[in-house]
């Protein structure tokens, strides 16, 4: 096979790269790519450029963003003694397009996974119990929303054990049917956790 | 919702505008690429640029290209009489897959299609001819490689119809029953069309 651009040739390889991208998706988005304007392409390089150079970690929760602290913890007005605690940045995405949720968060960076060698100081634990002690924030409730598999289980524990040390309150999300579905595609599991947390009508 | 990092939120809408990618996936991919070291980002961005930059189309055979004539132009081992027309520089690549065809080709940059008013001097018709008759490439043979819909039988018709002209014999691929399928599951203009072009055994 000949083939008469490597420069095409190599966007087909980086596309290819990417999680569900296989190489057919790869050369439909590279050759889209070539027949658009250069504008256009020019976005989307310069987009994934500052992908890399503006976006850190925000250095009170943990979560991604521009500008150092995030723009949840530098709003006043989500400061309302609310704490979510999430495992990771993408969760907090998640959370906040419920729209449910108006306090902050702190993401976690991992989950305590003795099988991956991660303990509970791999993660940002440490900096839960610092934001709390210092009372800047005034924290009186910590809702623990981790993923409801053993992992998330375990680390849930640890943190409430740990608080029990401290004046919050601690709380974690609801884990039960989820709404819309019926009784008989929910699994064994999920259907004994929604009868040990019934709640009264 | 509050977006706390706008930089990835850009990444993920330019991801959500390339065919295929729905706003899900687009998010899946820019959270992977967050993720990568950033040497492997600006790659990404990198190859992106070139291709606007480095890809031209072949003055010769209208292919796409970094460098003109493209390489199967300027390969004398390809120059052996034949040109296969083909409407888009796509089919160059998958026809090149086969390592089936040793000669050249010609890139029609479209189709003749009364409906979206293309008409026979809208498509690169004229620079096969000029092609032809400039004696330079010594082409006696010229193969048709159109898809088999209207729009490419009406071109391959046109195309013919001009070439009886010129000292050239023109062919077609063989449309028919396509390998490793099974008769019952053949459409019946397929199977029309084999039966018409049937060859001996």
């Amino acid at each position: 096979m000949q083939i008469t651009s490597e420069a095409l040739e190599r966007v087909i390889e980086e596309l290819a790269r990417l999680p569900g991208t296989g190489r057919k998706s790869a050369q439909r988005i590279a050759i889209h790519l070539l027949k658009q304007n250069e504008e256009r392409v020019l976005t989307l390089a310069e987009a994934l450029v500052q992908l890399k150079k503006a976006v850190k970690r925000c250095s009170v929760c943990g979560t991604i963003t521009d500008s150092d602290p995030c723009p949840i913890c530098s709003n006043e007005k989500r400061k309302n003694g609310s704490v979510c605690v999430v495992e990771e940045f993408q969760d907090v995405y998640i959370i906040e397009k419920t729209n449910e949720f108006r306090g902050r968060y702190h993401v976690l960076g991992g989950i305590i996974s003795p099988l991956e060698n991660i303990g509970p100081d791999d993660i940002r634990i440490k900096e839960l119990l610092q934001r709390i002690s210092s009372g800047k924030e005034e924290i009186t409730e910590v809702i623990l929303a981790l993923n409801p598999d053993a992992e998330g289980e375990a680390t849930s524990y640890y943190i409430n054990k740990l608080l029990l040390n401290y004046d919050v309150s601690v709380t974690r999300i609801a884990y039960g049917i989820p709404m819309g579905t019926e009784l008989e595609f929910i699994d064994e599991a999920t259907l004994s956790r929604a009868f040990a947390s019934r709640t009264s009508f």
